[in-house]
């Protein structure tokens, strides 16, 4: 079995270049970069003088938690799945 | 109407104190610190040169891309949800 392709490409979060590498979509890579620039941005427009360590902290802090919240939705989901199929 | 009870708590990531402020339980908002702290870390010990501001962005997009996987599949489980119930 031959490995799934690895893509490679530059985004631009906050101002610096990633390199990001994954087996994901293009599409899928930009929007996660832009998903996280637009939080970083969100957080610093509500306080300027937050540093960029502690803005990238404060944005893994959301996505982490709207994970979770999702994660929760996906249980709940899977119990009413079972159910209905009996 | 009252608004929801705000908790406040401090959490450690990556050796920095944070406050956090949220409707949440405590339990959910330690449970999220310690999925970035986790995140932080296991990028850290897989390249030891990257500051802290790079392994919190990466570590942001690691957890935006888990949330974007587990919203398809929110998705592809309402469609189903919708044909069992008719």
């Amino acid at each position: 079995m031959s490995e799934p392709e690895k893509k490679r490409l530059q985004v631009e979060i906050f101002g610096q270049t990633y390199k990001m590498v994954g087996s994901e979509s293009s599409g899928h890579m930009r929007l996660v970069a832009s998903m996280v620039d637009d939080k970083m941005r969100e957080l610093h427009s509500q306080n300027a003088s937050l540093d960029t360590a502690t803005l990238a902290v404060l944005a893994a802090v959301n996505g982490f938690h709207d994970y979770l919240k999702l994660k929760h939705q996906v249980e709940q989901m899977e119990s009413e799945l079972k159910r209905l199929k009996g």
